[in-house]
């Protein structure tokens, strides 16, 4: 059963985790980076407990610590209470969710394990954006994705705002980097029986409903909004598919893109 | 032909219409609002120029000015060049997209007219967040939508913020206010021969694939995140549809709830 301490005194080490958290959330390999996991508010931080990654501690106001009293009943770790304002001055900014929680980083799971039963996974390729990310996840975690896999130049799905933006689903999807050189790194995708589909809104590419991927286990590429996928990535790819969409509109929003497809891909 | 004019002085009158911009852009029953419709950057800045809103003028740096000539050609209203520093004392803060236009409001279109050809048209009630509803418009637009209907408790579509999420679609996709009291207001869609679905995340609704909505002209019910529709919202509906959804998810974003439901319903 988690602790709960009574904290005073913003310059308490013990909830130095929580220290200059818009710096402190960035990756170990970042100027000021230490790379753990923060939930901020209830529902997420909920998610964070129920989640493989290693809880360090909570900090909150009495009122959301009391929310999760039954979530912290079969957590041992410490829960530090304190004011708004004094975690206002820990964290660097005023937090309306009023509880974070931290946890480690936990190894990622193998991809080759991943991709095993694996009906449907999403495979990103520069998907930059933290919004988008974190969107994208809550997208795949509502829609059945199984994994979701990283190729180059995507952005941490742990970092802070992702995790805020997914609702915390970053903490339920299980993610992992496609291991080995893009593209060729997706013949581990096609050795697990996976198709791989490329969803691009180029004119070329198949309307997805007829692209004859029904009933298949599908690896669909999605690249970021704008630039797209790179030639390199959609010449690897087995098929082309696209959404259908009225003459004159850009492309939708990569998030948004992914939910039309994977709803379409798992009703297909 | 646009005739473009330098302006210094961010205290000339003739860029009033750009002028504190955070309050002005507010509907005119709003303190200080005076209901413009106004677009940010270039993309947007064109679409306001296509759509049936009539500008009054623009306002913007020369390098973004020049890359709207051609749309410039046959608009006869004043262009303003200016520079960044001024276009931000103007408006009140700086506008990294460096060109603005504004329109008046038009009279909306009438919705016995918009809906005798619709096959799809979406009818929000509650949507109050700017840049779902902005969203939302885009989704819309991509994905064939008619018309936009707006029940009870809905943001201002011509509000900029949800002008610049919605990448200008606000502009191009038909909406008006559904006429008389909500929901015996909904009579108006079914005397159009369209079918009422409310989509919601309950479990007794119907998967939208297997609703029986293939082929019929539909009228689809959206209400905001969270909350949802109201009962007597889901009451006044012929059919509730769901979009099928992990456990343990909560809904989806409502406007990529309502883009994956407008897929589902043109592709179904």
């Amino acid at each position: 059963m988690a602790t709960i301490t009574r904290v005073g005194d913003p310059a308490d080490p013990r909830v130095d985790d929580y220290r200059d958290l818009t710096t402190a959330d960035r990756r170990p390999d970042r100027p000021g980076g230490r790379g753990l996991v923060i939930a901020e508010g209830v529902v997420v931080v909920r998610r964070l407990i129920e989640s493989p990654y290693p809880v360090r501690s909570l900090l909150g106001v009495p009122r959301r610590l009391d929310e999760l009293t039954d979530d912290l009943a079969a957590l041992p770790v410490p829960a530090f209470s304190t004011s708004a304002e004094t975690m206002a001055e820990v964290v660097g900014f005023h937090l309306n969710r009023g509880v974070l929680a931290v946890a480690d980083r936990a190894a990622p799971p193998d991809v080759t394990a991943l991709l095993r039963d694996a009906r449907l996974v999403a495979v990103l390729e520069g998907v930059g954006d933290h919004e988008n990310l974190g969107a994208l996840f809550r997208n795949a975690a509502a829609l059945g994705v199984d994994a979701v896999l990283l190729g180059p130049r995507c952005s941490d799905p742990l970092y802070r705002r992702s995790v805020r933006v997914s609702m915390g689903h970053v903490l339920r999807v299980p993610f992992a980097e496609l291991p080995g050189p893009w593209p060729a790194s997706m013949a581990l995708l096609r050795a697990a029986g996976l198709r791989v589909a490329a969803l691009t809104p180029a004119a070329g590419a198949l309307p997805l409903a007829s692209a004859g991927l029904a009933g298949e286990r599908v690896a669909l590429l999605l690249g970021a909004e704008g630039p797209g996928l790179t030639d390199e990535a959609l010449d690897a790819a087995d098929v082309r598919v696209r959404i259908p969409m009225a003459a004159g509109v850009d492309s939708l929003n990569v998030a948004t893109a992914a939910a039309v497809a994977f709803y379409g891909l798992g009703c297909a």
